[in-house]
């Protein structure tokens, strides 16, 4: 039993090198949501130190409202999109001897391509074309897991251990009371349960099955650090390794 | 005796699709005074189409301004928004199958990286880190030249043929009446002159010497297709080959 | 009878000059979807020059868009959106000596707010915050002009000439075959019976009822100069007068 | 005897709510350097709630720079960046019940413009043409200041407590030893000193004359919230009252 945690940076945080330790995989924000090329050098340079796997975070062009704002942007913009944002990041890694191992989209962009095929598939595109070896990151159990199944994309399935899930394996919106969990003991045995049963408890009491690889920390709620170690610490307890999926391939 | 056509490309000029045909290289704009994403694809197919040479044309981040504006950005700085819009443009590359030849500045970052050494070891490096195939675009016989020799880094001289040059190489600015030669066929003769001879003759009547491998053409300007069939059929009348410095390599 | 021409000017189309003293109102940009602030005062400037009336023509903040998608800003996001860029005309307008009469909200945003009472109801507040006497422009029977009735805000009704309508009175997506009409008798002859019979007819053969005050000119089209001239002879010749809506007040 | 206490606000530092109780005038940052409208509205609020001038805050376009990087544009293009955005914040002000008093340069802004006539004009005439009510607020015994008085512009001249001195009265650069002043006591010293003796002791111990109307603290220094109360105490213990200079029109 193996899984990733993987934690967004570079997106003006101050927890950045907090974490870095505590994870297996950074997703570098591109500069369309945050970030910008000296950020994105310092926080290639920050995850090679700790031998953190690194990945581009794409994003749709909104700064003001951190990428979390949908934008009817068609599937080749998108593609397009990404394709520059990931082609931002890997000239970072390449400089500074790094190899860039994942894509995962941002806010907005990540729940869109989780429910809508085109955009998944603009997503996988840009991916493929610039390196087949790179791991489009999904949203365990979504339409995007399927998309890049079908196109013979490599992919690795997230979950969330601090989200209430649906009964259909979607994300509780933030706007729902219930839909973050706070307590790190209880995120803790979230994450290892999700691992070892390959299941999660939704919000109405279905159980959803689950296959996660990858799982998400937040660097931007208060304790984050703290939950990270609590997280760790329990995942090994129950004999889960902690390792990039990037490590897989 | 050859010499190289090149045209910036992908500023929103409508010439491109006319201009593309008469050159040999094009200098694509990464998103920082011009383009976008999508122009950005579809230019780099553009030149693909026309057998091409492609090279990154990145700036100062001033869109407002088109990076007509020096802006006092560190070294550093500097060298990091080049990495990122080289690594932009090189993604569309890869993804349309087209290889990334060389790297040339735009506007204000290319005038200041011809006189400060600094600025040109910024551009240098950004550009090594990524492909030390590339090869860097310098005003030829400026400062720029010399530090990418020191640094051993592979570079291409560049040449106006539209522009009035002072005793010490450097353009005489747009601003000084005199300073922008319009009649295609004098444009066309000081291309032939410049390639043939090695030599300029400057503004107060000084003989400068000169080794231009690529000529500049300007697609902005009102008769510019005009003005590159002008300069090819002079060129070719003289012997002088046209091909990408790229080609060279 | 009465009827205003107005157009969108500031949006880099070179038709400003010639489409300026066919019209009597200007919807100038505000830097989110196009222009930038030298452009806006110069757009006043022209405007002042023709006797033409000056509105702003607030958007999405989404200029590789051209504010033409969609984006799920939320109504307070796009009350504070819209009033930073009425602030920002009005400032020019201050400066040059000009009142500013309107506001019209540009592409997506005036597509979204003539369905969405939310974001209809942001616009009427930000306009109203800054100045009660400006009217808000909306599309002829839409929600908005509902909305902008309810809240005692002042409004002006705008029709397309050049598009298709729906039974319900929207504009037919341009994606639909026949949304656009291009023949210049037929659009003036659809503008002048709009005004004077205050209906349109659908394409499904629906008759629309319709109180258009202003008519909208598109100076992006090719020939937009001659449509301009060809509709106002046609409403001249049927005792239609050209007046800006804010005159009326 | 009195002055004013002036901080930039709105650039994204948590110290805002802290600091804000604490002075008389707050320069609010307008999106070009910093914040955006949601941030603008709340900031302006803030402002207000606690009995606080509101001024604007403009910069040159540089958000990745945060406005610190000097920047090559015209006159014209200064006057015409400042015009929009104080537009900007005079609609927010407009919107909340708030009169705008005051125009400040930020980062490279001011401290060209302290320089420079051609830069200090256009921020003037900028100013002045939208309320000649507005104070400019300048450089202590700057160039500025000059162009002001022969402008006839309103304007108010400021100190900074916790930097060092040049002997012509300019600020010493951050970049040299000694530049930024941390104490708090030796600050407020400083500060009531200034205000007092309408004179400083610069680093090589000269004395230079200063008449300062406002003494600028910043929100971005550790401990700025203790410094800010140090310094009212000490003003307060010499019996200088602590007013916005805006209510001296």
């Amino acid at each position: 039993m193996r899984v990733d945690l993987n934690c967004d940076m570079g997106e003006g945080y101050p927890s950045d090198a907090r974490i870095m330790p505590l994870v297996t995989s950074a997703n570098v924000a591109c500069g369309f949501h945050a970030s910008d090329p000296g950020t994105m050098r310092r926080t290639v340079r920050l995850a090679r130190d700790h031998g953190v796997a690194v990945g581009a975070h794409p994003s749709f062009p909104d700064r003001v409202g951190f990428g979390r704002r949908f934008m009817a942007a068609s599937p080749d913009e998108v593609r397009d999109d990404v394709t520059y944002q990931i082609g931002a990041l890997w000239a970072f890694c390449r400089a500074e001897g790094v190899r860039l191992t994942h894509v995962k989209a941002h806010g907005a962009l990540y729940n869109a391509a989780a429910e809508s095929a085109d955009l998944a598939r603009a997503i996988c595109e840009a991916t493929r074309a610039i390196d087949p070896s790179l791991k489009v990151v999904c949203l365990a159990g979504s339409r995007m897991v399927e998309v890049a199944r079908e196109m013979g994309v490599a992919h690795v399935e997230e979950a969330f251990a601090d989200r209430a899930y649906t009964s259909t394996g979607t994300l509780v919106s933030r706007r729902t009371a219930g839909a973050v969990i706070d307590d790190p003991d209880q995120v803790a045995e979230r994450a290892s349960k999700m691992v070892r049963e390959q299941r999660v408890l939704a919000i109405d009491g279905t159980v959803v099955p689950l296959h996660p690889q990858t799982l998400c920390l937040h660097g931007d709620t208060p304790g984050a650090e703290r939950l990270a170690v609590a997280i760790r610490r329990r995942l090994e307890a129950d004999g889960i390794a902690i390792r990039a999926s990037g490590d897989a391939s």
